[in-house]
């Protein structure tokens, strides 16, 4: 396959989607919880999530208005409030479904299979499955005029996550927690660790780190 | 592990970073391939590549301009043209060594290995070595105010990848490639296919899609 721009804009809608989104790599495939100001909870699969920064520690979401996730957008802008869980692998077929367009009244959290989990201090429901849990306060939502998304970032006002797949200088290995992650829109990908090495500097052969 | 935001801000600052990064997920690690206005080519390793959209074909990268990313930036902003090259996964330890600050006089193509490859109708210069290659032009760059970073957005003028890694229907199968994908800022990853389900609706089960 080699297309130019041209070749690429008159492809079929459906296979450019596909194409482009999967070509696009691999990446994270996160529930994000939510809560209407009205009580109903929300739950829905994202595969944008994007690291902004560590310190203030700070991630952002791509999201669509146009589509199923306006819930979720609706339901940050309400209460500022979110949750990202790392799910388990295993799952993916329990977290695809959570794409589909149910009825406002009907909570993706039963309708799917995944237990809404309570923590204090942040109103947005958690996964009680997940392997990592993360409670977000919405910071900023910023338009990305090219294409009509939104890209909504969050401060990280808690963080949960078992010991038993971090490092002692605070790396979190996905193979052990066999966290899942997407390539597009629809396919689900595990991870197996290649390596890991320390800064690299120009005179120095770098070296493992363990992992 | 539990933290709330105020043990997140009080710890040590390098393991904050090693944990936030990697807490973020696996997401792809792709090399960038520009040239400066005089002809100097830079090759920097990029773990903030974003899907922005389809229609038309675009990508981002969150560049942190206090960092030797500059390079890159300053030579995508002088030329408008930059590449985005998806490498085999067991390159991990080369790709890996173009993050160190050479002199500007250096290329990190040389320096650590990979091979230019230039092709018509695209300034910067590609890797050969890479599964998918993306050329790209500079279409937007924008501020985000919060941490100073830049989401540089650029459009697909020219993609190529090997026939035998995509599905009818457009799907680029990710472990039949091998392809590159990291874990934070210093750990290297592999992908192994889950599954793929069709398009999700609430009165249907979801059935399996080829890969």
């Amino acid at each position: 396959m080699n297309l130019n721009k041209s070749d690429i804009e008159s492809l079929d809608k459906r296979y450019r989607a596909t194409l482009i989104n999967s070509l696009a790599g691999v990446r994270p495939a996160v529930l994000v919880g939510t809560k209407s100001a009205s009580g109903q909870t929300n739950l829905a699969i994202f595969n944008s999530l994007i690291h902004i920064g560590a310190d203030p520690a700070l991630w952002g979401l791509l999201i669509r208005p146009a589509t199923v996730r306006r819930d979720t957008l609706n339901n940050i802008q309400e209460t500022g409030s979110y949750t990202i869980n790392f799910i388990p692998a295993e799952l993916h077929k329990a977290a695809h479904t959570t794409s589909a367009k149910f009825n406002d009244e009907i909570s993706e959290f039963s309708a799917c299979g995944f237990e809404e989990e309570n923590i204090e201090g942040v109103i947005a429901p958690f996964v009680r499955s997940a392997v990592v849990k993360a409670g977000m306060k919405l910071v900023s939502a910023q338009d990305i005029s090219l294409n009509g998304t939104i890209l909504v970032i969050g401060s990280i006002e808690k963080i949960i996550a078992a010991d038993e797949y971090l490092t002692g200088d605070g790396f979190f290995n996905p193979e052990k927690a066999d966290v899942l992650t997407c390539a597009g829109l629809d396919a689900y990908t595990r991870v197996v660790m290649a390596g890991r090495w320390s800064y690299a500097r120009p005179d120095q052969t770098v070296q493992p780190l363990e992992f």
